[in-house]
């Protein structure tokens, strides 16, 4: 734990008020054709009231020029120092498919694979196998393989040949290698220890793949599987026992839902519109003190290169982002985990626009929000695994540090 | 010892150079009802022109959204890390009453309060006795206990039933328990020693305990006292050694006459006015490289919703402020020590103004002096630890780093 979270921890009192936290995936852009970003582009007339009435600034996710992935852009908006805490790939993947995970556990992500001669690995990926045969190939799969000397496996499927699997059971340790040569027309690479504590996860990782080729005898397509990632849920602590607040996160797609799990929040359900995850924060509302509200819309197209797409998105959040203002939260923000420029088609390293408003704010001169209003903003470039502790600070749930 | 103190140690060196360091306690504020904070509403000419002629920023005192009390806030000015050294609250009420405590010294808050039968704490605070009585107690104790088992005892007298006391002797230890049941109609809990170098402290503060119920026997309100935040005089390098300057501090309150000779600065005397203060640092002026001067009145008002109190406290300033202006130090500041808005009543997260003045600076587009001026200003936002470094750098008082 670093020493502002301690810090914070120790400061931290209850009381009534509440807190939005808003995060609009790729939030952040570049100019376009005109000059101008997505959101500077955007009509949004509910976004540029609040950025008048409240304050500024940009988020820095996790170091200058650093570009994140969702993983630790949210471990610091959920107030994580990002470098000290991560959570692996094996977790995430299975965060993203929706995989039940809990402390003790161990994922891996997993590729169907073909085998030749002398295990020889001709097909990485089985010829990318369509995703529904994968289906079927993993209920199989789950009937006959549902654990391995005492290991419960269970296994979830992702996109064409991918799929998770998770172990569970005692005494399992993440340090394990990838069970993948890397490269085809090599030879199988098991999984092997990387440390003493792992060897018992390394050999049920392999007799798992053992069984798969057992159970898949005969197949042309699909000899076995590769598993890589392997990843343990990371030990987070929580946001009540930290801050003394309840939390709740409403979010669009598992992986959000799973990092908000990770930190201790409640997962709420809603339908996937912007107005059905708003919705059920009003729904919610007396039950939590601070609401995580997650939309993906504007990172979708920003990753398809689509400018206009991106535009609309974030119009049609603003459209009924006063399904959230009417709440009159005391504390609300609007950020996003990482920046998705069309321009890149992908995850950036540019600072994110931060919207901050509460009662307790210094307005700054922002009429409208968007990236460039922001980098001039009353609020500065902040650090955001701090933002966690500014929302509580203006929640005035923090007490003061010294006489 | 940081790093960054140790750095600016090593290349600190003598020269006539003066600074000086104006502390408006609670400067900072918050938007009123016309939408200007106290410091942009105040008429403030002398302050302007010191703006648009030097440099604005704004300080963080301890790390963004934390709350600091007036000593962290000090020692930060003092460019001491407010993290990394702290000012325990028994020292600080025994500043703030204007202790003479040194090295070695434990100071206790000590409250009169009742017993019932069995040493049951019937009244933790003996009816809130009247500030005129427990003076007169004081006066009682200081004949009858001048001493414990070969350590001095001394007692201040603070407000209603509260007092200081200062244990002086050798082979005591501020790592004590509170002498306290905390709340009403539980049995008398005595001091423990919270390491066994700290066990004759818990006895003398046991004994000095019972020797005021023996001193105090008959009487139908007050039967002993209670004491609290046993701490000592934190061992802070000086400014003396640290940086080759002679300081001296001129302060209306005893706690920041207190914490400035924490740092070893020279205790100035004179009158409370804000031209008394800065009258005497004209006298003194030849004698010292470095002035702190603190001011109140404006946090005072703060502190009591009083918007335009403030207001008018800040104009006052402004008006005396040619006294310290006409002497040309090299460097002048104009700071707090945290702020205090109007409306939050008390001390707040968000960072301290400041106005920068040097023959060496780059002036930026500040024509006034205020919040949101400071937000745009020159320096950003700086880390108030290291405000003193780069006061000595402006006073060409540091040498290069490296050939």
């Amino acid at each position: 734990m670093t020493s502002r979270m301690e810090l914070l921890s120790r400061l931290a009192v209850e009381n009534q008020t509440k807190m939005v936290l808003l995060v609009v995936d790729g939030l952040g852009g570049l100019p376009g054709p005109r000059g101008l970003t997505e959101l500077e582009s955007a009509r949004t007339p509910h976004l540029d009231e609040l950025a008048a009435r409240g304050e500024t600034g940009l988020l820095e996710m996790v170091d200058l020029g650093i570009t994140v992935g969702s993983g630790p852009g949210h471990l610091a908006l959920f107030g994580y120092d990002p470098l000290e805490f991560s959570v692996g790939r094996g977790i995430l993947e299975a965060l993203g498919v929706g995989a039940a995970v809990g402390p003790g556990d161990i994922c891996a992500r997993g590729n169907f694979c073909r085998w030749g001669e002398r295990e020889i690995v001709v097909d990485r990926r089985a010829g990318r196998l369509p995703t529904e045969r994968s289906r079927q190939i993993l209920e199989r799969l789950g009937r006959e393989i549902p654990e391995i000397d005492g290991v419960r496996v269970t296994c979830y499927p992702s996109q064409e040949h991918r799929f998770v699997v998770v172990f569970s059971g005692a005494g399992l340790d993440e340090r394990v290698t990838d069970a993948d040569p890397q490269k085809e027309d090599r030879p199988m690479r098991w999984a092997t220890a990387r440390a003493p504590e792992a060897e018992f996860t390394a050999r049920t990782a392999n007799a798992f793949i053992r069984r798969v080729a057992e159970v898949l005898e005969g197949d042309p397509q699909v000899s076995s599987c590769l598993l890589r990632g392997f990843s343990g849920v990371p030990l987070l602590p929580d946001l009540k026992s930290l801050y003394r607040i309840r939390s709740a996160a409403l979010a669009d797609y598992p992986m959000y839902r799973g990092l908000a799990r990770l930190v201790g929040m409640n997962i709420l359900e809603s339908g996937p519109r912007y107005g059905d995850l708003f919705h059920a924060v009003q729904a919610y509302w007396d039950d939590y003190d601070f609401f995580y509200v997650h939309v993906k819309a504007p990172h979708l197209a920003g990753e398809d290169g689509d400018f206009v797409g991106k535009v609309r998105a974030l119009e049609a959040l603003d459209e009924e982002l006063n399904l959230l203002t009417d709440l009159q939260p005391t504390v609300f923000v609007v950020t996003g985990d990482h920046s998705t420029p069309s321009l890149l088609k992908g995850h950036s390293w540019h600072p994110v626009p931060l919207l901050f408003f509460s009662p307790y704010g210094r307005p700054d001169d922002a009429v409208s929000f968007g990236e460039r209003v922001c980098a001039r903003g009353g609020l500065g470039k902040i650090e955001a695994s701090k933002l966690m502790g500014l929302m509580l600070a203006h929640a005035l749930r923090l007490m003061k540090y010294g006489a």
